[in-house]
């Protein structure tokens, strides 16, 4: 593969006019849109309308006037067709953690039968999901919750006739490796099981078809792919035919059927704003509404086509200059097999990540020991792949990623 | 009373220089901040900073470079001084309605004894407050868990040795009156019970000293006297003694005590940290933190006496243009009963509200026949006071709210 091979995949790219909307800055590469994406301009714009007109101005009033109460919902609904869902499927509200904390309960009171108490995950599912289901256990104690992990492939083995629900996540946060929810599903319903995914590394990068899956619920992450800002409120995915059987547990008063009634008693709404708990955050949402209008007349076919594109040249790459000596690719060899991320395993890829950030490749560690490089369709073109790579071959082949500068860890990275 | 001791009362108040600090609109008096505090025109700034430059140009380093990542516990030690608190006692995050699910759930299973199993409340509390507990005993069944409510003044009796926690509000949401939380927490300790204390309706415009008081948990409310932004996040107060004992269930990797090992064992933080859940919700959280810098040299005692005096003199001009004839005051007599509010029942509350916004005089309706008046000392004058009452006045007089076109009932007021 030559530089001219790259210059004609990004004349040939549907999605190259997409990058234009987005503020990023100059002389930056940033491939941890799979942490957190890019701000694209029109949301700005939307927030500080929101602020300043909608909020500043004209104050409670907006409620009514500008819909705030029904943010949840409309944001709801402009997600829906990116995940296969219907509109009155979907809601955006609270954090990942909160979101998966209601399903998992909901899913353990089914019906109000308690007879199933297994919540089936993997060890490597992200630990955030692992610590909600471990969190509900010690809450309920576990008779009426037993939180089961095992290894990603023996996912399909643990389900039986003992499982309450089936937790898992689409896209692997370490290896990028993509699961087959379909089947996963069909398995979990073959015993009698629910079955809930999270999509926080999946949607707004792929094609996902909820229902077609059969899945029963999902979560998901409206600041990574979706470029909703850091901390953005999340998604909650309910299948319709199961909205009148789940009772989730934070039944805060955005979830009652009528909340401006004030009545004393809680009356849980029957579609998915049940789902719902506190006041909405209006200017985050918002900012995600504004960021879903970038989705609107995308075809999530053909991001996802550039995404298997942009991963596979970076891989290319790294293997024709000799790379995978050094760095060994944790994730699937197959394009069609991974999201939209890379991750390579390097005793020193926390030191290889700050010296290319200090070249101005953004890509991010994650302990013990690998480097994530993720692709974001449309900002990210293969001219980015390119340098990137020539950068990384820089960095190894000099060994500058031996300076100590470079291992003062920090917090976060 | 007559307009000139109205001019005097503005001239001597220490706090009227803050009114320029909020980006009021022209020409409206706002006597809703109790429901939704107006713009301080440092949070626009900030949000636009924290977007245009934080997220949009330093992206993922933003949360080590702009300490994103400990925003919670920093916006929480700005927050502790308002509420009588140490620093490391406090949080800021999610919703009130999911900050309560964590501490009623922590409160139930207090050191790990399931002996107690009532919630004790007020039957007229914040709806959120009550749907929230019956939600957990549903979740855990009413062995464990039996939600008990009772009147408001029935409250100090129905405390008793089966009484896992009190869970009341400071300042009643309808009526305004205040509670005497100190005496309540005194009681709720002689039986060996915990004190949970929702302060939505005073946190930001009067004194609170929950340390004194002996308070072990409360929450808050951000976005009224606070002026963080409409659903902006909510705050969580543990005190310190108790921290090591207690267990919150939404076991997010923000509560662990090392998130980014990315272990697969939940292991929560000792300290205040643990009541975290998912990701922080950045920007609308750094809105707080911009809000906060308002109080920084307030004098709370100063806010409490201007609080009081506004509610005085608005209720004296009500009783002076002989209003009280047709407007009950709900709302206790004596200021030093109440919080920052009056309400008033009348059977065309609503009507009135909406006569009285086409006016410029905002205040707001709740179900079934009150209307409240909110009065934030930091940008309410009492010429604003004075203007309120006359246009009260007109209305009520020319019964224009008798008018169809105010019915038209919208979703929320």
């Amino acid at each position: 593969m030559v530089v001219d091979d790259i210059k004609t995949l990004d004349q040939n790219d549907p999605l190259t006019s997409y990058k234009a909307q987005f503020a990023l800055p100059d002389e930056v590469i940033y491939l941890d849109g799979n942490s957190l994406g890019a701000l694209p301009k029109r949301v700005s714009e939307r927030m500080e309308e929101t602020t300043r007109q909608q909020w500043g101005q004209d104050l409670i009033s907006s409620w009514n006037k500008h819909q705030w109460v029904t943010l949840p919902q409309r944001v709801g609904a402009k997600i829906a067709p990116l995940i296969g869902a219907n509109a009155e499927e979907v809601v955006c509200c609270d954090s990942i953690s909160v979101n998966l904390f209601k399903l998992l309960a909901a899913a353990i009171t089914f019906n109000g039968t308690h007879v199933r108490n297994r919540i089936v995950s993997s060890h490597d599912n992200f630990p955030t999901d692992l610590y909600i289901a471990q969190g509900l256990e010690t809450l309920l104690g576990s008779e009426r919750c037993q939180f089961v992990d095992v290894a990603e492939d023996e996912l399909m083995h643990a389900i039986d006739d003992q499982t309450a629900v089936v937790m898992v996540t689409e896209v692997n946060f370490r290896s990028g490796k993509r699961l087959d929810i379909a089947a996963l599903a069909q398995k979990a319903h073959q015993h009698g099981a629910l079955i809930l995914v999270d999509l926080a590394h999946s949607a707004g990068v792929m094609p996902i078809h909820l229902n077609q899956w059969r899945v029963d619920m999902a979560v998901g992450c409206t600041y990574k792919y979706l470029n909703g800002g850091p901390g953005a409120p999340a998604f909650l995915y309910v299948r319709s035919d199961l909205l009148g059987n789940l009772q989730q547990p934070v039944a805060g008063w955005f979830g009652h059927s009528n909340p401006f009634a004030f009545a004393a008693d809680y009356t849980p709404d029957q579609g998915i704003k049940q789902f719902l708990a506190g006041t909405p955050s209006v200017i985050s949402m918002a900012a995600v509404d504004a960021s879903l209008e970038l989705f609107s007349d995308l075809d999530m076919e053909q991001v996802r086509t550039k995404s298997m594109q942009l991963t596979q040249v970076f891989h290319e790459l790294i293997e024709q200059t000799g790379l995978t000596k050094t760095l060994t690719l944790l994730s699937p060899l197959s394009a069609n097999e991974r999201g939209s991320q890379l991750s390579y395993a390097f005793d020193y890829a926390y030191e290889l990540c700050q010296a290319l950030i200090a070249r101005g490749v953004v890509a991010d560690f994650r302990a013990p020991n690998f480097i994530r490089f993720g692709f974001a369709p449309l900002y990210n073109s293969f001219d980015d792949v390119w340098k990137a790579v020539e950068l990384v071959q820089q960095v190894i082949e000099s060994k500058d990623y031996l300076q100590p500068r470079w291992a003062q860890r920090q917090t976060v990275t």
